[in-house]
């Protein structure tokens, strides 16, 4: 599956021009899946637990999801696919949602954000996560607060979730004690703590390209260089904001999150600042890494010119002289005497020496 | 029609000396038109709706506009064309208008800007889009939002609004039931919206020019390059203020914008975002293609340096050798050996082979 | 006269030092000229005006412009030269000025900046504009707010303020009926717009340069590109810090300034905003350019080698062939071939062909 | 044992991954060494004074410490080595800590932060010293300010606290006489001061790499420029929130610090400016070497196609002349002239004195 | 004197490491001298004046000191040489001042700063100045404002308050007849005016490294340039802070400050800003002056290309035609020709011409 996913990288031309151009004049709140994936039924899971009990559904329809949902509860309402414009629409009457805010929902587009309505916060981000060849695949998601439940909206099957979905499981976790908002914050942070991981593979490619760059500075390295450069751009519009979003949540003065809950996000925050920290460094460091390309290339064309220079200044003169005793004129006394090859010989083996030793004193050698 | 628009691109010296000129000295608040179309009337559509009706009518005189403008529908006064002064000027008037709005309203160089007065907002902004060939066309407009009046002025026919118009002229959209808060967020909202379809042909011209890059980096590339960073610097002087005034709309207190109207320019709010980030992604893209460009110059010159060295120096020693036995010494026992030929040959074949495999080592073949 | 005048660029060291060592050790509130224009008379042109009459005088001394001053009316009293300290300091105890507020009214180097005193505003700016040869020209001006009177100080004659002085002289100008805020506003305005004619300038001198760097990248056009650069540094000095300063007179609780004429400074707010925009792209355009103009060089050195290459590829191994059958071994078959001489033409003929080929399938023909 | 600890440096790949996707999934609260170090117990120093008694005592299990812990006295309770999870969490619950401090306290990839609690402050820092080749070696510490008591936490037996401890022990010291702010504040004073040691030798590695540049631009020196740019980001990324994090305690309003203790943090305040503003520097000196190493290599190109093109130009000519008189025309009357050879001598050397001139002139020699 | 002072430089670093190390441990507070200068007395001189009177004298003893000081008089009291650390103490213990300030008094490391404390205000600033070889020595200097009495430290004889000793000692000085607050100012304004000097000390260095780089664009300039850089990078650190600070003090509500003189303050400020704004124009000044070097390497290099290929395309075609007619074949008609040599001879003038030709439409002659 993971393997049809959008890999990061410019989008082709055709398929975005229209895309926006799809959107283009369609009026404000209008839902409308803007992603790459073939159109299918939205999966819906319904996890409901409390310190006693967890228990994970398939449901199929919007009633189901509303019966099954329990008020004692903290609900965690999966929906898998969100290119069934209609179903989403549904479901967001039946959660009394804007039609904005399911607008995000599936807008593959759409910067992470955090908004607050009456009664529900909705927030968008992007999951980010390594696939089978270690290449970076981003995933759109949105989640809204509301009292007891959570509602995620994920593009695929594949989540970086399954880490709280485990502790949901294991009786002992703090999770099952906690409400909807401590299971807002787990989401978020494990989203945050991918991040961790997609940065470290962001940091063995620039430390192979560092190898690269002093070992064989070949264009194709610079390629590589400003391939890398242009995703750290990419990755960055998606994490560098959540660093805020975070910010505002524990600023937040919505009864939806508790106080205890802030002393989490609190940690999530700090994580944010570290991300954003290390995504500064990686774009110096790729930075460093162009500066050092143009640097080696320059280094090996001084190279290829002493080679040239030590070659030609030295045969070039020998040449001459050389040619100087190629001459046919009938009056040359030199070459008459008997040792005159001997003595050329000698003089260009002494300038042969010479030059030796004049481009060693200058360190060409 | 479109195609005798002014492009972007640095205008000519000489017609904008004499427009600046042309307003040096006068008094602030004088209505001046200072584009570039030729004089001409203005065009005056007039669309009232509300839940019910709809009605647009091509008008005349300030007197017709103000008669057929009805009090208890919303009101779109269209004004296309603003070379004609004296005619805006009455209008003005007759809408209790500031003067120097006025002057805003006709001064194709002015930067966008939100003014509260009393009883009006004022708005000026660049509508961008593209024309037949794929160029970027800017055009001024400005809005004024009355009470039940959206009033606005564009420099040429063409537009972005059709989307507006359509949902205006279907029976079950939105914006019919809403008023004229509404119909500047949507005008708003339709600009905004448009300079994704800009950004998005500048994303595929640095696409372009990215493969030019790196197949054929000729002077010319390194043109389209910078002529590209000029274009982004100036659509960003036009697009960057936008996410300011938006944001300032939402803070305003005027009870012209009704709370329900904010929650969409909140929307718009976000795409401003947006399209900011994208253009200082470009900004950095470009720069990145010129260092490539740069780069790989370098790296050609290299290839250029490396086999000029090799020729040189496989065949300048060689030279030199057949120049020796050139020589016309009489005492050069080589000569009269029955296999000197076939030696130096072979000493030549064996320098020719060693230089070969020198080169091999150091990588340059 | 104008021809004399200080020219932008770096002042000689010699009369900077001993200027800024003249003021060296200097109380504060010294008043002091610091420029470059020779001592002379100060020469004062008193204008007063209401709706109804208009009338200007140049008059000699202080009591003939304290008793020419009409309360009723408004006056601009224009100070033209202000070299002559001692009837500055004069006309400062007339007026009850703060000596440091002299001190920086003739003080040539002080940057632009608006204080607020009891009872009166002053402020410096620098005119700037263009002389016969298209050369920009700055000029030191210090203008005083007080209630009804407009106090002006300007280095030579040339200024800015004809646009002013007419719109003063017709009867029908809005100038004629507002007070001196508006006389003070309508100066600075002047000064502004008169930014956007030197700017022009700037663009047109980017424009050209750019022609030059992509026609012919000689070493003196990179000298004027940074001399531009240096330009563009010198004179953001001068205009920068407008903005601020209009900004700050917007929100000035002074009683000077009335809330009609901030409608007014508020367009003038927009004008500096506008500018300030501009020089940042100036800026950057100039910077572009230098790129621009190392990579042509770049381009052209690229160039120049590759013909090296191609003449030395292609001759030095014909030249080798040629040395080897100049070689004068008795033994040495070829020599005594019927056709050998035509067979190595071939050869050295089909080489050549070979190379061009090369050459050309590697693009460099 | 400072040998083994970890150098600044990119850390291996391997390990990270592997230690990032350890805490993947995990409860955020969950206390989890991510640091280099091998499992070992932790070893706890307790020292109780105030005015008249210092006593330093090694204690073994928690309840020691809290029965050791003086409530009369300050105590300074030291804990070395913190992969001892268990103990750390026994720790934690001993002195009714947060679990998220715990955490952060044995996370050595925590930034340095500052956090407030009800009833103690808690605080991460990086301790920078110089091992004994000279080596920049960081050691994550944590802090807990409580009320009488500072508890420490730190990777390794080696710190920066000697200076601490001397004046703890001598019995005049201002130290023993105020509280455990006052200690906090001592620490944290001792960790910024090694900012200077720290920085100091990357000032000399700065000033040794310029002098490379200058005498032997090798692509070593290069690389090594780039490793300290890099490492100068790395500390800078420990050392820069300091300052933001001492101001914070300055304007915090927590009763555990003094009003007194404020003026000596307003002091280490200062301190964490001067270091944040020789980082800067030291930043743009690195990138000032990578500039200058890059037109040294400009130079000796520069210098290499000199020779190159001194010695072809003189010599090529030189060697044509000869090679008209090697050609073997029949009827070539030069060859036959008596002087015909010295003529060609004196052309050939008046060609030479000639070439010399022209390039003495141009000043290439 | 001035010869053996401290020179602007990388300080050696043997020096520096054994200074910082010296303080490391150190209770803060403690008064410790770090500077350069040998050991020895301090020189306090005594300054008592009022409107009427003048009386200066140089004191021994502290005792004498608080004596001398009258308290209807402003008492300037000047401590020359700040290397007497128990002297400075006992001082410190006179006046009643806090160790902290006493330990930033003689620590000529500290950076500009200003604390306010109750009954004295304190800052430490860097006097700059040119010696006789117009090099910028920077000078420690701290300042005590109290009640009637500023305390001067200064690091040696030399500085800048000649020009305030004359205002006070002449009569008519409106130094005479305002407090202490006014001489803390008009010393501050001294060092502030002097900075002036400096700057265009660079300014002129600046100059000359720009003639120099047109004209000889030598390797030594660049390193020159590097080094200008860097110590404007130092200077800058000792002025940046100074217009904050005094911003500082004309927002402090401290009664030691009267209002009128927060008016000269204000001017003071307006001198910082300016200088502020020169730094940065030097700083962008030196970064434009290392391009143009490198632009003017580029094309030195271009010029040196250029006379190489030059020679190379003209000769070495010419070389291969006369070694074709070197060859020794028995059959060549063209040898038996009688006009043969002639004939070549003709091509190869025809050939010469032509590349001429070439290189001339070329422009690259």
């Amino acid at each position: 599956m993971a393997g049809k996913r959008r890999k990061i990288g410019l989008p082709k031309r055709k398929k975005k021009v229209s895309r926006v151009q799809g959107k283009l004049g369609s009026a404000p709140g209008t839902v409308n899946y803007l992603g790459t994936k073939e159109k299918s039924d939205s999966v819906v899971y319904v996890t409901n637990y409390d310190a006693d009990e967890v228990d994970t559904k398939k449901v199929e329809s919007l009633e189901d999801i509303l019966k099954y949902r329990k008020e004692a509860k903290t609900s965690w309402i999966n929906v898998i696919g969100i290119t069934d414009e209609q179903f989403i629409e549904e479901l967001g009457k039946g959660f009394v949602l804007n039609n904005l805010i399911l607008e995000d929902a599936v807008n593959t587009d759409q910067r992470p954000k955090i908004d607050e309505y009456e009664g529900y916060i909705f927030g968008v981000f992007k999951m980010l996560y390594l696939n089978e060849n270690d290449e970076i695949v981003p995933e759109h998601m949105a989640m809204v607060l509301m009292e007891n439940t959570v509602l995620v909206f994920q593009e695929v099957k594949e989540d970086v979730f399954d880490g709280v979905r485990n502790r949901i499981a294991a009786k002992s976790g703090r999770i099952r004690t906690r409400g909807a908002d401590y299971l807002f914050f787990a989401l978020l942070d494990a989203i945050i703590d991918n991040y961790f991981l997609v940065l470290e593979q962001i940091n063995h490619r620039i430390e192979l390209l560092e190898e690269e760059v002093y070992a064989n500075p070949k264009p194709i390295v610079a390629q590589h260089i400003q391939q890398l450069k242009k995703e750290v751009l990419k990755i960055r519009r998606w994490i560098f904001p959540v660093k805020e979003l975070v910010s505002r949540l524990i600023d937040s003065e919505s009864p939806l999150i508790k106080h205890d809950t802030k002393l989490f996000l609190r940690d999530a925050l700090d994580h944010s600042l570290e991300i954003n920290e290390s995504l500064q460094i990686y774009r110096e460091m790729s930075m460093s890494l162009m500066e050092m390309y143009m640097s080696n290339m320059s280094n090996k064309m001084n190279e290829v010119m002493k080679v040239l220079t030590i070659m030609a200044s030295i045969f070039i003169p020998l040449t001459f002289i050389a040619g100087i005793y190629g001459m046919n004129f009938e009056h040359m006394p030199e070459l008459h005497y008997e040792y005159g090859y001997y003595v050329v010989w000698a003089v260009m083996i002494l300038l042969f020496i010479g030059m030796l030793i004049y481009f060693k004193r200058k360190n060409w050698l």
